[in-house]
């Protein structure tokens, strides 16, 4: 019997490659993070959503970031039905489904927040993973500018809220109508989804937005012919003369030492185009709301570098980026980056009901901050959440007395279990307090049960003890002591009360 | 141009089916139930775990609830290199993936909570969807009856925390192993997975689990022979005798006034069997313990006719139901039944490790338990919460000072935003207000301004005074009214809280 099931093919433990098991703590950190947002959120006025994980591929189309070729990168199957079905790819293709199916029931504008896992199927590598989440707020219905200052002054709240101060971030923002305008005077044709010319935007956008990565010298390359990367695999360039590509890469470097001198330097560079001229009163507009909140220079900077990679972005355009000061505390060489990131897209409520619906959003890039403050935190020397209070086993058959003592410390608010292993070694039950970082364990034999007593044994103090103290304090503050039984619960808050203290 | 576009067949605009949105308060109320449970679950030492939404299908196996095939009901595809990945269906089968692959790093005992949606494959119905929240807590590596008692006790504290309270709510607790008993007795043979012997058991737990829907004789037919139900459908039965299927209906029906007779009853029920006899011995020891934490008759009865569908069970399994009071509050004529269960699965990690390691489980019910949380909230004519407070735009070239206001009044914690679609109508403005449910208007035009007031609108007191006031109460408190401007943000607190009041 033994042999036969030992010839049969074990399944392999293991998560699938590009995704994430989180434990303990990495749960209650996101969780409480994306609680934040959310109250940031729901007081400037944003409502909840939440769709399904799954939608028609024909819903989701062909608006995945940075990929031509409809589905491409999503996790899709096909439905016994013929109808294929996906995994969402972001939380603002949905949002274009549910603002075109309930249009008549929705106010206008409707402004919602939603937050949850999203999909690539992207092959994984170092940092690039295949689930991850995503925490947005959109106002849909509305083409004026309040609503994209209000993006950014959303954004930086949420910064505030989560413990990114003033002086640590920046918000970088643009405007895609300059681009276009810029691109208009190039000699570029405006383009519309899908021609030769569209798909030629869409590489100088890329371009664009790999200035970080690659440096002005890399843009310039892919603008024109194409570049090599260091590990020999070439990327096609947009096919731009040298002249052309000039033209940009001035518009791309014009950020000056103040934003109304950027201003002034991005009107030169769409030389009177009218859609330039409009994206650089646009982002007039925006900068006046936003002062009148005292957001001004010192978080919020006009840099024309700004793109975002997204094809489907109309109009004004922004980043949050941790500012290099945080970076050093995290004695971290690699920049942070950003953290944040939006803009207007007016197109993409068009493609299910045929009329123009402008739209503007924030999207939260909840993993990176996560990580940032946990790391901030460790570097802090913040210590990790206390585990629960153990209740020792010394008698197995006493487990509904030892229940109880459970039961009744847990009424005052503390965690507390009992211990339900293999109770036979006393060292290792000690070895599961320590290892779950419990505070303090209960000790109940025989004897002390005859007494009418328990024993406390203060864990953290005991590991002190071991390190550091004299014996003048270990004496003072004895790591194991005894009350009554009935007094046990109040002898534990005391203790805890004590040690936070 | 326009022409072109609309010869474009257009993407449908809907939730593919099985699959639901939720709005606002639904998205509120859910979370606020999870991070009740959440805080219950911690109280009790648990840990938070999560575990991507994909699996391996391999690592997924065949512990599908309820079906036989491999993968049957689980929306799995294809990856590049052949291997296949599916949406998990339920939260256990990852835990056991988690407890086999950290097996060498986690605690052991490992007590972990976890929370999030999971996906059937099944054809959608009515109440039946393909996407639903699970909330389970489990703990692996404990043998003890302990951890079974605390399963119950943490499914009362959770129930109660939610505000279900006592006598609303009954735990019905069984063993597995004494329904082997009666088949043992009934001259069943123990089986193992996947031979004809395990299909048998599989149907005979399955029928019992049916006892609710098509009453004793309906359960009597599937242990034999089969039942067709009104539509015409056949359900094909466990093929056994007559006398063994009375055997065992005498055992579902052995519940007796009080859980010491049950006891006695289902003593008869396993006639000396071995395992019967060890499984009752299992049912005295939770009593015991859950009564060492008050937790009696009233909230806790022994009934052999809880199965459980789920093959995976091998000890302790139980089940929480709303009781009739509640349901008649709720002026509902369908029960409600189960809203969460659980019990012991000894096997699931021995798939991957080829030990057995014990484990006990609870899964709570939150779409149905959600459900009946906004039912009972509804009947007892709790109101929503109420929405934004509105800045109205009267001169658009004024954005920044409303977006001032806003700011202001956020400040103060309260939620608030500018209307930001198309301002031409103030009548659209106001009716916006209304669907936000909004406690507020603010207006400020040219005059307001030059005069350095605003005008605040009393949504609340408006429409109460429309419905119900006499004169001199709408006379006492005007539901509009004048501040300076530099009061606005109070003024409005103090409206909010005299209306709160």
């Amino acid at each position: 019997m033994a042999k036969k099931k030992s010839a049969i093919r074990r399944p392999k433990a293991e998560t699938p490659k590009g995704f994430r098991d989180y434990f303990g703590e990495q749960v209650a950190v996101r969780r409480d993070m994306l609680a934040a947002i959310a109250e940031v959120y729901e007081l400037f006025g944003f409502e909840p959503l939440e769709t399904p994980a799954v939608e028609t591929v024909e819903a989701l189309g062909k608006y995945l970031p940075d990929t031509e070729r409809p589905n491409e990168g999503v996790f899709a199957w096909e439905e016994d039905d013929g109808k294929w079905l996906a995994l969402r790819y972001d939380l603002t293709a949905p949002l274009a489904r549910v603002a075109a199916q309930y249009r008549f029931d929705l106010p206008s504008p409707y402004r919602r927040y939603a937050m949850g896992p999203v999909w690539r199927n992207e092959k994984p590598g170092p940092g690039r993973f295949r689930q991850f989440y995503q925490c947005d707020a959109d106002t849909v219905g509305s083409s004026a500018t309040g609503a994209d200052a209000e993006m950014c002054a959303v954004t930086a709240s949420v910064l505030e809220a989560i413990g990114i101060g003033r002086g640590r971030y920046l918000l970088r923002l643009n405007n895609r109508k300059i681009l276009d305008g810029v691109l208009e005077t190039a000699g570029l044709a405006e383009a519309d989804e899908g021609n030769e010319d569209y798909r030629q935007r869409t590489t100088v956008l890329r371009a664009i937005d790999k200035l970080d990565r690659v440096g002005a010298d890399g843009v310039r390359q892919l603008l024109q012919d194409g570049r090599e990367d260091d590990s020999g695999d070439f990327t096609k360039g947009a096919g731009l003369s040298s002249g052309q590509a000039e033209l940009i890469m001035a518009f791309v470097g014009a950020r000056q030492k103040d934003n109304a001198a950027t201003c002034s330097e991005l009107r030169r560079a769409v030389a009177g185009s009218p859609k330039g001229t409009a994206g650089i009163e646009e982002l007039l507009s925006i900068l006046d709301i936003l002062s009148g909140q005292g957001i001004g220079e010192s978080r919020l900077a006009v840099d024309p570098s700004v793109v975002r990679g997204l094809g489907y972005y109309t109009g004004p355009v922004f980043e949050a980026e941790l500012v290099a000061n945080l970076d050093e505390e995290l004695n971290s060489a690699a920049r942070i980056g950003s953290v944040a990131g939006g803009g207007r897209y007016d197109g993409l409520v068009r493609r299910f009901t045929g009329q123009e619906v402008p739209a503007t959003g924030v999207s939260i890039g909840v993993d990176r901050l996560s990580a940032v403050l946990a790391a901030r935190a460790s570097a802090a020397g913040v210590q990790s959440e206390r585990g629960p209070v153990l209740i020792t086993v010394m008698d197995r058959e006493c487990m509904s007395g030892y229940q109880a003592m459970a039961d009744e410390i847990r009424r005052l608010g503390i965690r507390a279990e009992v211990y339900l292993g293999n109770a036979s070694s006393f060292g290792r039950q000690l070895k599961y307090a320590d290892k779950r970082r419990s505070p303090a364990a209960v000790i109940e034999g025989t004897q002390e049960r005859e007494r009418g007593i328990v024993q406390i044994k203060d864990l953290i103090a005991g590991a002190r003890v071991a390190k550091t103290a004299t014996h003048a304090q270990w004496k003072s503050r004895p790591s194991q002591f005894e009350v009554e039984r009935g007094q046990l619960a109040f002898a534990i808050k005391r203790l805890l009360d004590d040690t936070r203290r």
